[in-house]
C-alpha cells in the first residue's frame, strides 16, 4: 500500500491552508512507502533552504517509521543515536516529519514540513496527516 | 518575477491531465527563476527513477534558459559542451525540460517532465508551459 | 507487494549456483518495489568494483521497470536518453539488471548482477529472476 | 585472510534467527578485511533507513578495528575524535558494528546491525560474530 498522488495532493493542500491560516510560508513534501517523493509544494516566499529539509524530513520519518523529532532526541551529543544524521545522504531529525498511516494503521508514506519554528512545522505536518484518518 | 505556487500547481495539474489523456504516467516538476523547486507530482505508477530526472530537467532548463534537448545536442562527443552533464550535481540534457516565460517574455522558471519517451515528455511539458500564456 | 527476504535469498543462492556452474565470481543484489536493498552477496574473489555496480543495476532496473541493457541502448551518444546515467546518484545501463515480477505480472523488485561479461551478468540475473516464476 | 561469503551468510542467518527470537526486524551487513560489502539482508518490515546504517556500521568497525560504540565515545563534543563521522562518506559511531576475528585473532572483516535500540543492535551483531569463534 502506497500514498496515491490524489491523497498526497489533498494532504499538501490541507497543509498549505493550515499554514495560511497561521500566517506561515511552508515547504511540504510527501513520500510513499518506499520513501520516494510523490508530491511537493513550496508556498510563495517560503525559505529556499527548506525545500531540501522538507523532503529529508519526509524521508527520515519513513526511514524509521517515527516522528523526526523523536529521532532528534536520541541523536544529541551523548545520546544513543548521536550523529545518525550522517546516514542516508543526510537525515533531518528535528520536528516536522510524520509517518502517514492508512485506516488499518499500516504506514504508507510520510509528510515533511519546513519553513517556520519546529513547533509550527509539526503542527502543519499534523494537519496534512489528519487527511488520512 | 517568479512562478507562484498557484501557477505551478495549475501547470502540474494540466500536465497530469495531458498525461492521462495520452495514457501516460509522468513525474512533473516546476522550478522558479532561482532554479529552486516550487511544485512536484508523481502520478501513480510512474517510474521511480524519473523523480530525479524530472527535477533535473526543470533545473537544467532554467540553468541555461533553453529547452533541455537543445543542450543535449551540444553535449555529444565532439560537441561544444561535451559532458556538461557533470556540472551542477548532474544535468539532464534530453527533451522534457522547458523554460517558463511570463506574458512579457521574461523567464520566471521552468518545467521538467519524465516518464515516457522524450517526445511524450516534451509534449506533456509543453502542455504545462501553455498554462502561462 | 514487495520482494521478501526469503525470496531474495533464494534468488541470490540460485544466482550464486549458476555462477559457480559457469565458473564465474559475481556480485548479486536484490531491491524491493521501492528500490531499497533487500539482499546482497559477493562471491569469494569477485570484483570489488562490482559491489556498487550490482546494487546500481538492481536499482536502475526498478527505477525504469526494464532491463538495464535496454536503457543503455538509448543512452548512447546521439541516443534519446544520452547521459541519463547522471541521474539518481548514478545509474548503470549495461546488461545485468532485470525487474522481478510476481505471478500476476506486477513488478515487486529487481535483481542486479556484476562480475563478468555483460552477457554472463545477464544470464546469471535471469537465473535469479527465474526463481519468481 | 578474509570473511568468505559462506561465513558471511552463516553469520547473517544466525543474526536473523537471533532477531526473530527477540521479536526484532533488523538490517545486517558483513564486510571483509578491505571494508567491502560481502553480504547483506533486510528482514521483512525492517526500517528502510537502517540499510545504510547497517552497512556504515560494518565499514566503520573495520575502518578502525573496534566496536562502533567505542568510536562514538570519542566523537562527542569536546572529545578527541569530535565529528569524525564526516569522514569516509559518513561513519556511524553508535553500537551495532563489531570487528570479526578469525580463530587466530586476526581481524578479517566486520558486521553491522541496525533496526532497533543500539543495545539490541549490538546483541544481534554479537550473535553474528559468535559464528566465527
Amino acid at each position: 500500500m502506497n500514498v496515491s498522488l490524489e491523497q498526497a495532493q489533498k494532504a499538501i493542500q490541507t497543509a498549505v491552508a493550515k499554514s495560511s491560516e497561521l500566517g506561515l510560508k511552508m515547504n511540504i513534501a510527501v513520500v510513499d512507502a518506499g520513501a520516494n517523493l510523490v508530491g511537493f509544494a513550496r508556498m510563495d516566499g517560503a525559505w529556499l533552504g527548506s525545500v531540501d529539509i522538507a523532503i529529508k524530513k519526509a524521508k527520515t520519518a519513513r526511514f524509521f517509521d517515527m516522528n523526526t523529532g523523536e529521532i532528534g532526541q536520541l541523536s544529541q551529543p551523548g545520546g544513543a543515536l548521536y550523529n545518525i544524521e550522517h546516514s542516508n545522504n543526510g537525515l533531518i531529525t528535528f520536528p516536522g516529519g510524520i509517518p502517514i498511516k492508512n485506516s488499518e494503521g499500516l504506514i504508507i508514506g510520510a509528510i515533511g514540513v519546513s519553513g517556520s519554528t519546529v513547533e509550527n512545522d509539526h503542527t502543519v505536518a499534523q494537519a496534512g496527516v489528519a487527511t488520512f484518518s
